[in-house]
């Protein structure tokens, strides 16, 4: 059994605070501290550009892949980290695309993340006006699936309502109808169970400062079947993704495997502190993360819909549609977020109405969440979220 | 008048290594390790998603590029950081492209740094079989702009030989032929005086971590021209790109100006480091800079010439054509580098036969760079660089 008392410890967490929102940033794993500091001083400081060799810099995009594709079902050798997750989305698209050169169509949701919309979106410009990016609603998916369609691009969980999609069906289908899948797993990754292999995802992208807690601006990664990995011809060639980058060829040649998906030079601070982030993972069961994830889930519904008839649940009533969020909606949702954040229960708001609430097992207990729930409830029956300051929006919501 | 003596003593060097590589990883700057520990304890672990707002992340891109503008001769509001600079040069060519589009043809040189025309490469194919990169050697590059020329793509100090192009003449050239014109500033920001205004570039892009020393895989920066950032649609629209980002719109609205060219999540600890290592510069003048890395290269090369005619001089005699490095060609040059280090002096090999040395005023005094010739001409003399273990290539050169 996983033991949540130890990982819980491996986190520094402010004095006073019930964080609700690792779903968006997740704390800071106490090796991160450290670590960065040590890449800092020993190996920046004193090894200086020796330290690309010497410490391993160059090996850290593919040698902290494996350590998140141990967590999403992948094997070693077809994660690899990098630039940020929306370049990710358009390295897997533009791939999956050039895979199905008969076919011109992007079916996606419109449930999905607004960044892999918009990328998608300046792909298809890209590549010219035969190309289409065809957006349904979530649950219109399945039967939207036909053989127009070049790749069918989901992120898994919602961002907004925590709605799960049933990856393993929808891949099936896609495959059926000859298109390849594209999985954002940006609210899977760390968030629960995913078995990327044994569901034959052909590509899967995923950021790493949620659930991962690697810090604001972690690395993204991304997913390559190993059957497709060696057939890809990347759109963005950078250097790094050279089969010989040290070489300095004019020409690009794509390297082996997951590798020719990096592009530039990798950011080693921030990959540090992932490095560092993941330690915590290492005495983790995910099917534990996902009891443990369901049960303080379902404490927080069942008491917040006891006590605060007024706000509607957003988020699917059966366990096995959900992700690790709870949301629920409120058209005062954004006062009432701030007047929590100001009694120390952080959670966050998506507009127009969205009240959103991780739950990571790592660091949080049965008590925080139902302290959580009371605080909220008190403020509603109260009414005390509707203060000026409270409706006065801020730039990032 | 700079003072290089208290610049010097802003960096953490390792004791007994004269650092001749900073044009390819910059020292540690001692202001960006207590910026960083800052930035992970009292922002990411105590604010923890309030950071956005209250430490001031979601502007660090801007910010921040305001600080690299100024030493570039960009206008506050025309840079913005983010990605690397692999992507960087593909946003600005896509732009580019797009705002030419009755042309095809990507004009740049073979000694442009191969990621710039692997990107190049990739963007071609994306863009369908008309477009075309066309290479031609550096000194051929001005007879070769003519009006089917939609880009003239060029790094403008050359990474190998530290060979300068004429800026302000070839865009002049370009503009004159009705093209755009893209710099590479990768050894020109922080190492020369640049005048992007000035001289009427369009876009240009760089990297933080060469002259500018923001650490070990730091962001890359990008520069539109004011006259053409609100003409640009970008191809990687990002949702931080968006007019209202945390509006999430399912359709991409361009931000306003350069805002338009941020993608992703900004990696935050990185961007802390880049800001601390500015501060550096606050003191510096550009033009001080450069009378004295010319004055550290003069010594260098009459010192290495007179001791070492085994080494052919690969950077051109006239200071004017220069950037801040000086190299040499020998067959056997990996070798030598490697004994150079041993001993306590880093340069740096490029393939197939060039000793690079990178002059950084704020950090390198006439002593040092006596005293590093010295050491590689008895390095020479002696012999004592063909030793088997000087001769076994490790992954990065």
């Amino acid at each position: 059994m996983t033991d949540f008392a130890r990982t819980r410890a491996m986190f520094d967490l402010p004095d006073g605070v019930i964080y609700l929102d690792g779903n968006s940033l997740g704390p800071l794993p106490r090796a991160a501290k450290d670590r960065v500091a040590r890449a800092i001083a020993d190996e920046w400081g004193q090894m200086l550009i020796t330290g690309w060799n010497k410490a391993g810099w160059m090996d850290l995009p593919a040698r902290v892949g494996d350590r998140v594709g141990r967590l999403i079902g992948a094997a070693p050798g077809t994660v690899v980290m990098g630039d940020t997750l929306s370049i990710k989305v358009y390295q897997a698209l533009a791939s999956a695309l050039e895979l199905r050169p008969d076919r011109r169509v992007i079916l996606s949701d419109t449930g999905n993340f607004p960044s892999d919309l918009y990328m998608a979106e300046g792909l298809c410009r890209t590549l010219g006006p035969d190309y289409v990016l065809k957006t349904v609603a979530p649950e219109a998916v399945e039967d939207a699936i036909d053989d127009t369609v070049a790749v069918l691009m989901l992120t898994e969980v919602d961002y907004r309502t925590g709605r799960k999609h049933d990856m393993a069906n929808l891949i099936a289908r896609a495959h059926a109808a000859g298109a390849l899948v594209v999985w954002d797993l940006a609210h899977s990754a760390g968030a629960i169970p995913v078995d990327l292999a044994g569901a034959d995802t052909d590509f899967a992208v995923g950021c790493s400062y949620k659930y991962l807690n690697s810090g604001p601006g972690g690395p993204a990664f991304i997913y390559v079947a190993p059957r497709l990995a060696d057939h890809v011809r990347p759109a963005l060639s950078g250097w790094l993704g050279h089969e010989a980058p040290f070489a300095f060829d004019l020409d690009y040649r794509p390297g082996a495997g997951i590798e020719r998906m990096r592009v530039g030079t990798p950011p080693v601070l921030q990959l540090a502190a992932l490095d560092a982030a993941l330690d915590v993972w290492d005495s983790v069961d995910m099917s534990d993360l996902r009891a443990r994830s369901l049960e303080l889930q379902g404490i927080f519904i069942e008491r917040v819909e006891a006590a605060c008839p007024m706000l509607s649940l957003a988020t699917p009533r059966d366990p096995a549609q959900r992700g690790s969020q709870v949301s629920f909606r409120h058209t005062q949702g954004y006062a009432i977020m701030q007047a929590l954040i100001a009694e120390g229960v952080i959670g966050d708001f998506r507009a127009p109405d969205i009240l959103r609430f991780g739950f990571t097992p790592l660091y949080l207990s049965p008590e925080d969440v139902t302290r959580a729930a009371d605080i909220l409830c008190d403020i509603m029956a109260t009414g005390r979220w509707d203060r000026p300051d409270y409706h006065a929006r801020s730039k990032v919501t």
